[in-house]
């Protein structure tokens, strides 16, 4: 199964594109999209779907992790972030590709191991799951971290229905 | 010049679509882009985004407005909303149509004469403004309102140049 993890922005959307096989997490790429600082929010707003296109288009991910932004303290910032993060889950859904959703303090808790985690323990731990040579940057750290999260929710959940009995069989419940 | 007005919402996105001849304004279609209620964000933002390409490639309008929204008291409240306008304005970028954007001032401004008019008195103005039988419905009569202040600033843009000497010939200043 391959992820791309989003951690999306007005001025910069975090990408990770990752391979899941079995308990194995492989890294595939990751990155930056930025957008003219100088731009009108339409224009922003496409130049976050034209980057993201071209990665999707590039790494055929079958699966897109989205983090749940936290509400900012200026509703401002929320409604332009929220503006960004509508235009990055509109790039995955064009492309017909089925969205997941994790809060922040799942994200952590799935990377880190609790919730509290800072910035740099996210990096840190995203280095070495994935055996990194560097660290990641930041927003790419983040959308890792995501993709990370989602890994580990899927295989989590293939493992609670093998414990009550069900199989799963060619992507089937059985 | 054919204008699209949006007012974009995650349960109900309003459209109008008018004509623009000089200083007559034709009414050409409008309604709303209605969300499944009990669906995931990211299949709400893909019903928008999907509801817009059908209007946008049944009416080929050149011009997209979109309101300019109010940051809600609820932060969560103002995540969703620029979430949804994220997804309009995407659909529009995404068929390459330039976005204008307005306040609810400007609008309101435009088509009532003053800034502190209630729904029902935008909904009257947008029936006599464009010699309509009925109402329209809200959203609708707030995305068509859009789509005539549009049509006001153009025109007085255009005025304004005429009277700096300026003259415009097939869209180009001469």
């Amino acid at each position: 199964m391959r992820v791309l993890g989003i951690d999306p922005g007005l001025r910069v959307t975090g990408f990770g594109v990752i391979d899941v096989i079995g308990q194995a997490r492989h890294y595939v790429a990751s990155g930056c999209v930025r957008t003219p600082s100088d731009a009108t929010l339409p224009i922003r707003l496409k130049s976050i779907i034209d980057g993201l296109f071209a990665i999707i288009d590039e790494y055929r991910p079958q699966q897109v992790v989205v983090e749940q932004v936290f509400v900012n303290v200026n509703p401002q910032s929320t409604l332009l972030l929220g503006q960004a993060r509508g235009a990055a889950i509109s790039a995955a859904v064009m492309r017909d590709l089925p969205v997941a959703e994790y809060t922040a303090l799942q994200v952590k808790q799935a990377v880190v191991g609790h919730g509290k985690a800072a910035k740099e323990q996210v990096q840190e731990m995203v280095k070495r799951l994935l055996s990194l040579e560097g660290y990641p940057q930041s927003d790419a750290a983040d959308a890792l971290a995501c993709a990370l999260c989602h890994a580990n929710h899927h295989g989590s959940l293939v493992q609670g229905l093998a414990a009550k009995g069900f199989r799963i069989k060619r992507g089937r419940l059985a």
